[in-house]
């Protein structure tokens, strides 16, 4: 007949069981994915300003670029989000630029994520502006602060960031390809829902119905 | 040779695969750990003041009880703590009570997790006090009000709110009878490593070495 300590035993054995199941899942597919992503990562780099592009195409996130912003993500050479811990636990995003006019970095990182009860914990690269070139500064005041890539990279604590965010994890990083190859006209057109009809030849049907990151 | 587009079909497929794989395991795992669970609940039930005795022989979380939360907590029959989604995104702790003189709930529930960008989400059971026994409203501008169970169990914002739900989930949940099973002794020479040292016949060496929740 069982005991509590006996049940107790039981419970923590198949605990630990269970946190070796998920790690060893979480090896297999990380590195299947990594091979994928790095693979992506290098077709990418061979089609010039493809990330600018896509940031620009998605319908919500360029309601957050302003002209200025399109201009530095023009440098943005490639992404990268990586997740922390297993299941969406949290995210670091990796923005690697190109030399150009505005900052030194070559690149900046944005991490979010939630601690082990719950508390958010969000951090940012501090972007080490050239001479004059401080966007964030130079932004002050304008109408177009509020609305600021680089405010959003510096700012921890908003809807707006939390938005972005979820947008970069959930839709673009899931499938760049489908928002760098949209046009003009469908952004136009389905820029509300957020939908995106990419600019394809009729009868291509290679689009993926699947966008489900993990 | 491989195009963006193929490389973009196969990631996603990947990711679906790998999904389906971690809810595999998560079922097959939630399914033992409940019959363990039920089992642990019911040999629990079985020991009267077991739940109240083992808060209060926590080191940390008999820090938090006052007298009144530690006579409410002898009416505690029964508690679960849930798990929303799979890896720690959330937890749902229950605490289920029996008729006391303080309130109408048979059961309370605290939720406390995280959303898709790392928004904390928060909230719990309005407390339907019968009339004269609000410990909340009896215990405004006492020195113990900071320092109270139901202080807590209201509170959705606090630093110590979350570290609350932490031991909870982490330490008293993971094994409960370790707790149960100190001696007074051990809680005030232990108290601020917060190592609990179990009441046990000298020899007996089944105490768990590994306290890992899942």
């Amino acid at each position: 007949m069982d005991t509590l300590e006996n049940v107790q035993l039981k419970l923590e054995t198949m605990n630990a069981q269970a946190d070796r199941a998920y790690l060893r899942l979480s090896r297999k597919f990380g590195q299947l994915r990594l091979h994928h992503l790095e693979r992506r990562n290098l077709l990418i780099q061979n089609i010039p300003g493809f990330w600018g592009q896509a940031f620009q195409n998605h319908p919500q996130l360029s309601s957050f670029l302003n002209n200025q912003d399109k201009e530095v993500l023009s440098y943005l050479n490639s992404l990268e989000v990586e997740e922390l811990g297993l299941a969406r636990l949290g995210y670091k995003i990796k923005f690697y630029f190109g030399r150009n006019p505005y900052f030194q970095n070559k690149v900046l990182i944005k991490e979010y994520g939630c601690g082990p009860s719950g508390q958010v914990v969000s951090r940012s690269t501090p972007i080490q502006w050239l001479p004059g070139h401080d966007l964030q500064s130079l932004s002050q005041g304008s109408p177009e602060n509020s609305r600021s890539f680089f405010g959003w990279f510096s700012n921890h604590s908003s809807i707006e960031s939390d938005k972005i965010v979820e947008i970069i994890n959930e839709e673009l990083w899931p499938n760049p390809l489908q928002y760098y190859l949209m046009s003009e006209g469908a952004r136009v057109e389905k820029g509300k829902e957020g939908k995106p009809v990419p600019a394809r030849p009729p009868g291509e049907t290679s689009e993926p119905a699947d966008n489900k990151s993990n």
